[in-house]
C-alpha cells in the first residue's frame, strides 16, 4: 500500500482550500482505514471553505474536511470484530464520548464532548478516512453507492421525520435545501398524507416537485399561510419540519402548524427568533423540539433499511459529480444555487 | 319516503336469516337517518348466520345485522349540527357509553358498556340505518364508495398496524382474512420495510400477493420460522400483527418476533393458548398487546387521510359484489372460503 | 326552592364587581344545578375585575366570573344519568365543542371552539351554577372541600408536570404564583428528586418553602443560572416547569435546561420573546410544549386519585378564606401580592 | 498489594460452594479492579449453590458466584478516565455486546450476546472483583453502603416500575420476594396512589407491610381478585408487576388488571401457562411486557437520584448480615424462607 495519498486540505485560517498529497492515516488498535469511493459535499463545507465566522471559531488547520462519505474497508486495527478489509460501510462522523449523561441514556447524537470527523479531526475529501469501529456503519451492497455517501444528511431528515408521528399527517417542510428535499422522499415513504414543501429559490423548487411534494409552494409569490389553511381546511398542518434557519421561515413554521401539531427545527440561525409565546406556543398547545443530528444507531438501522427495501427516490437531489481535484469548482456551484448535492470522487466520477 | 324498507334479518335463535319488508327506522332529536349504499359481510355477521355459541350468547333476535357501510344521509334529528341531508357518510358502529373511565381518558374503543350497532341494535344490512349523530362519520366525496363500506375493517387494520411503531420496521401478519390483508396495504404505506404474510388458505395467499406482501409464506410447505429468520439475519421480526386467532399462528408470532419487538393480537380464539413465559416473553424483553376496535376517532382520520390521498390499494380484498336479497349465497361463498370481502347492495348491484 | 340568588355579577365593560341578586339558572334536560360550597379567585377573574385588554376583548357583560369551585348538586335535568340531587361535585368549566378534530382526537382541552363557563357564560361566583353533564366531576367525599375547590389550577398543576416523564427528574419551576406552588407539591408526590423554584417575590419564596421545594431560588439576589448549573453538576435540570410568563423567567428557563431536556409552558405573556434558536433549542436538543387547561378528564383522575391518597399537601397555598359578599376586597389582596389563593364561600366562610 | 484473596467458589458441577485463597484478578487496560465493602445474594446464587438444572446448562466452574455488590476502586487500567482509585462504586454486571442491533438502539438490557459477570465469569463474593470501565457506576457517598450493594435488584424494580405509566396509578404486585418489595418503595415514589401487595409467605408479607404496601394480601386466606376489584370500584388495577414467577400469581395478573391496563413481567417461571387470549388480553385490550434487567444507564441514573433524594426505603428487606465465610448458612437461611435481602461483607459484618 501507498504511503501518500491525495487529500482536499484546509492549510491555514483563511478561505480556500488546497489538493495536497498527504500521508495516510495510521490506525489504532480499535480503528478502521476506509477507502473512500464517494464523499459528498455539506454547507458545512463550504463554511469552512469560506472561512466564515463560525469556521474561525471552531476550525484548528490544517484540516481535511468531509464527513459524508462511502468507501471499503482498506485494514483493520488489531481488536476490530465487526468488520474486514473489503466490507463496504459509511460511518456516523459525530464520535460521541460514551461517558456523559446523554451518552449513557440513548441520547448519544447530543453527548455533551462530541468531536466530528472532518470537522475537529481528519475527514473524507481524501483517497483514506480514519474511523474508529464504534462509528463504522457497514452496508449491504445492494445499496447504491450514490445514496451510501449522502446517508449522513438523509439521517437528518429521518431523524427530523420520525421525532414524532408522521403516519396519516400532513406535513410542511419550510426550507428546499438537500435534507428539505430527502425530508420529502422520507416523509411521503413514512405515510404523510400531504407534503407541503415551502422554498424561495427556484432551482430548488423544481427539486422539490421532482421529489414528488404534493404542493410546492414560493413565498414570495402569494400568501403561503393562506394557501395552506385553505388546503387543509382551516386547521393548519399535523407537523412542520423547519429546514431553512430563516426568520421567515421559522415564522410560517408557527403560523400553519395546527393546534396540538409539532414544529421540528433543524434549520440553523445566528438571527434572533421573535416569537409571541402565548399566540403561537401556549394556546395553540404545540410542541417543538430542537433536532441534532441523527440517532446512534436507530436512525441508521431505519435509513439502511429504507434504502434497502427501494422506498426512497432520492437521485433528483444528486445534482453533480466530481473529481476532487475540481472542489474549488464545487464550492462556486453550491455558492451560487445551482447544485444541491455534489458527489465528490477522489479518484475521478465513475 | 316510504315508510317499509327491505332488510336482512335473523327472525328467531336459529340459523339463517331472511329478506322482510319492515318499517324504516324513526330517528330521535340526536340521531341520522343514513340511506345505505353499500354495506359489507364481517365475519361475525357469519357468525351471527350460522347462530354458533357465541351467536346464541350475545345476538337477541329479530335484529337486523350489519356494521360495516356507507351511504347518504336522508335525515337528520333536530338537535343534529355536523351533517345535513345529502351526505355522503360512514360510521363507527361501537356506540361508547361516554361515561367509564376508558371512555373519559380516550380509549373509548374498550368502552366497558359499549353497544354494537348490527350485533345489539339493528344494523345496515338495510336499506336504512339510524346512527346517533356522535358516531356519523362525514366522508370526503372523493373516497370510493367500494373503500367507504369497509372502513370498519380497514380501521381495525390501521389500528393494530400503529399500535406501536412501523415505520423502517420488518413485519409478520399471521392470518390473511380481510383484515390481515387490509394490513399487508397499510403497513406498506406506512413505511415497513418488509411485510411476511403468513396464511394456510391457497385463496388468501393468492390475495396476499396481489397486495404485495414481500414474502407470502405457507405453514404447510415449509417452516416458516426458520425461513423467517433466515430473512431477518437471524434476529427475527420487529412486529408481528396476529390476525389468525389459530393456536399455531400464535405458536409462530412468539417464535419469529425479535428481542424487544412486539405482538400485537387482533384474532379472536377460544381456544386456551400455553405459553413460556420466560423464554417467549420475559428474556426476550417483547411486548404484547391486545388490539380492539379502532380509535374513536383517531383511526377515523388516519385512514380518511390515507384513502384520500391514494396511499391504499384495496381492491384486491373486495372479491364479491352481491344483491342484498342473495345474502344466503354470499354466506356459502365465506364459508367455503373462496371469497374475501364481500359487498352487500341493498338495491342490487351497481 | 328560591327563585333568586346572591351573585358577583360584572355589569358593565368598565373595572368593578357587584354583589347581585340574581336568578338562579334554568336547566336543560342534560345540564346540572350546582349549590356552590366554595369557589376560588383565580388571576384570570382579576382581569375581570380591572377590566384590562384582555377582558375588554373577551367579556360580555353581564356576567357572573368563577371557573373553580366545588359544591353539591342541586337539581338535574330529564336526561342526566351520571349523578343525582346531594351529589359532591366539581366540574371542567371548558366546554368543549366535542366534534373538531382536536376533540375527537383526545385532545379536547385544546378544542377549537372551546366556551368557558365564568368566562364565556355566567359562572361559580354565586349560590348556584349551571353546568352540563358532560364536564361534571363527581367528586369523592373524603376530599376535603378546599381542595375539591381548587381542582382547576391544580389540575393545570398536574397536567404540566405530566406532559412528560417526571419520575427521577430534576425540576426547575419559575414562577410561584398557585399553579407554580402547586406543582411543587406535585412534582415531589410524583418522584422528581430535586425541585428549584424560581421567584422573585418574597411573600411567594417563603410558601414555596412551606411547599417543601428543595431550593427556593431569588433572581434579584444572585445568579439563579449559575447556582442550579453549580447544583446539577454543570449540566442543568431535566424539566423546567415555566409559570412565571415573565421574559426574564423565560430566558432563565433556557438557560437552566439540560441537553435534551424539555421546557413545558405555562404562564401567559403579552410580550414578545426573543430567542437564538440554534443555541436555545436545536443544538441542545430540547423539546418545548404549550401547555393549556388540563386534559379531559385524564388528569382529572390524577388528580383525584392523588388527593383521595393524601399524596398532595396544598394547605399553604390557601391564604384567605372570604365571604362572597367581601369579593372586591380580595381582589386588592390579590393586587398586593399578599394572597396566593382565596376561598369564596357564598354564604358566608364556614 | 496482595496477590491473592479470599472468595467464594463454586469448585465443580456439584451443589455447594467453598470458601478458597484464589488469586486477585489482573486487569487490562480498560478494565477496573474493585475492592468489595458488601455484595448480596440473589435467588440466582441460590440456583448456582444448589446447582439446579438451570445452573448445570449456564454454569462452568470454577467459578466465584455473586452479581450485586458495591465497593472502592483499588487499581484501574492504563485507558480507564471515568473513575480512579478510591472511588465508591457498583457496576451493571451485565457487560452487553455492545455491536448487536439491541445494543445500537438503546436496548442493551437485552443484548443477543450478554455475558454476566458472577454468572459467566468470576464475580463479587469475594475480596476483588474486575469490572469493565464501561460497566462502572460511580456512587455519591452520600448513598449508603448497604443501598449501594442492592442496585441490581434494586434497579430491576425500578426498571420494571418505569416501563408504563405510574404516576396517579393503582397498582398491584404479585409475589413479595426483594425486587417485589423494592417495587413497593419504587412505586410509591413515583406516585402510584393504592399499591396493592399479593403473597403467601406470611415473612415475606409483614415485610410488605413494613414497606408500606397500602393492601397486603395472602391468595390463601381469601379471594384476592374478588378484593381487588371491589377496592378498585369493580374495573381492576392500573398497572400489575408480576414477580412471583408462580402460574397462580400469573392468573390473578390477568384477572385483576383493567381494561387497557398494563401488565410487566419479571418472575421467571419454567411452567408452560395458558391463556385465553381473547378474554384476557384482546376484549380487555391490555398491553404485557416482558421486563429484563435493568435499563444502561437509564435506570441507573433513576435508582442514583432517587436514593441520593431520600425517596427510598429499602431498610426492610434487608434482614441479615453475614461474613463471607458464613455464605453456606446465608444459603440455608434463604431456603427456609426467612431471610430476604442477605448482605455478604468479604471480612466481616461492620
Amino acid at each position: 500500500m501507498a504511503e501518500t495519498m491525495l487529500a482536499v486540505v484546509k492549510p491555514q485560517a483563511a478561505p480556500g482550500a488546497e489538493i495536497r498529497d498527504v500521508s495516510i492515516p495510521r490506525i489504532g488498535p480499535m480503528e478502521v482505514l476506509v477507502k473512500v469511493d464517494v464523499a459528498s459535499i455539506c454547507g458545512t463545507d463550504l463554511h469552512i471553505y469560506n472561512w466564515d465566522r463560525w469556521a474561525a471559531g471552531r476550525i484548528h488547520p490544517p484540516l481535511i474536511p468531509g464527513h459524508e462519505f462511502c468507501g471499503h474497508v482498506a485494514a483493520i486495527g488489531n481488536e476490530v470484530t465487526t468488520v474486514q478489509e473489503g466490507d463496504f460501510v459509511s460511518a456516523e462522523m459525530h464520535v460521541a464520548c460514551g461517558k456523559c449523561l446523554q451518552c449513557r441514556t440513548g441520547e448519544a447524537h447530543i453527548c455533551q464532548f462530541v468531536k466530528i470527523i472532518g470537522v475537529d479531526t481528519d475527514g473524507a475529501f481524501a483517497e483514506y478516512v480514519r474511523i474508529p469501529e464504534s462509528n463504522i456503519w457497514k452496508l449491504d451492497p445492494a445499496i447504491p453507492k450514490e445514496y451510501a455517501s449522502i446517508l449522513d444528511p438523509l439521517g437528518n431528515a429521518v431523524h427530523t421525520v420520525l421525532a414524532g408521528e408522521i403516519a396519516a399527517k400532513t406535513v410542511a417542510i419550510t426550507g428546499c435545501g438537500p435534507i428539505g428535499l430527502f425530508s420529502i422522499a422520507v416523509a411521503r415513504a413514512l405515510g404523510a398524507t400531504t407534503v407541503f414543501a415551502i422554498e424561495l429559490n427556484e432551482h430548488r423548487r423544481k427539486l422539490a416537485e421532482k421529489m414528488k411534494a404534493d404542493h410546492v409552494l414560493d413565498p414570495s409569490a402569494g400568501d403561503v399561510t393562506a394557501k395552506i389553511l385553505e388546503l387543509t381546511g382551516g386547521s393548519g398542518v399535523d407537523v412542520v419540519l423547519e429546514m431553512a434557519g430563516h426568520p421567515d421561515a421559522i415564522r410560517t413554521a408557527f403560523d400553519i402548524v395546527r393546534r396540538g401539531g409539532r414544529i421540528s427545527l433543524l434549520g440553523l440561525t445566528s438571527k434572533p427568533i421573535s416569537l409571541n409565546f402565548s399566540e403561537d406556543i401556549i394556546f395553540k398547545g404545540i410542541t417543538i423540539q430542537g433536532i441534532n443530528g441523527r440517532r446512534m444507531y436507530q436512525t441508521w438501522y431505519q435509513m439502511t433499511a429504507l434504502l434497502k427495501a427501494g422506498k426512497l427516490d432520492l437521485h433528483p437531489v444528486i445534482t453533480d459529480r466530481i473529481s476532487m481535484k475540481d472542489f474549488s469548482k464545487a464550492m462556486e456551484r453550491l455558492t451560487t444555487g445551482e447544485a444541491s448535492k455534489i458527489l465528490v470522487y477522489p479518484n475521478g466520477v465513475k
